[in-house]
């Protein structure tokens, strides 16, 4: 067993409401910021798990979002490994 | 000007108090998972801006990280361009 870091991205889904972002999105108008079209939040997991390889780290991280991580009506996510952990856990 | 989307990752700084993440810790244990060794919660924010070019997106939004999107005493933070943007707007 080796230990990954792997990162999970989870956003809302395009449309739906999304307060934080507009709330950050009106904050850079105020602050004098042009040109930004668009502003989004979600959060940003970072999981360290130890596995087999990084497929089975990743596979076992999406059964993570789909049952806990994330809400599948609401929210798109995504997985990565963080290669620098491959070696070192934290 | 180009339109770009900036990915924006905000996490707690190692050491710091972590409460989100403790609790998906726990919840993960609860559901049966092993081998998760530490698990910690930040924010991804996409920031959809017009820019000259991409390493001019990429600055203006550091700026905008410093200033607003991350507190620097207890957050890091890392932006990158999300490429398929570069052409089409959301």
């Amino acid at each position: 067993m080796n230990p990954y870091r792997i990162e999970v991205r989870v956003k809302p889904r395009p449309g739906l409401l999304d307060p934080q972002g507009k709330a950050i999105h009106h904050s850079l108008n105020s602050l004098g910021w042009e040109g930004v079209n668009d502003v989004s939040v979600g959060k940003a997991i970072y999981i360290d798990i130890d596995a087999d390889s990084a497929d089975n780290a990743l596979a076992t991280v999406e059964v993570m979002c789909r049952k806990l991580l994330a809400n599948p009506v609401t929210e798109d996510f995504e997985v990565s490994v963080i290669d620098e952990m491959e070696r070192t856990s934290s």
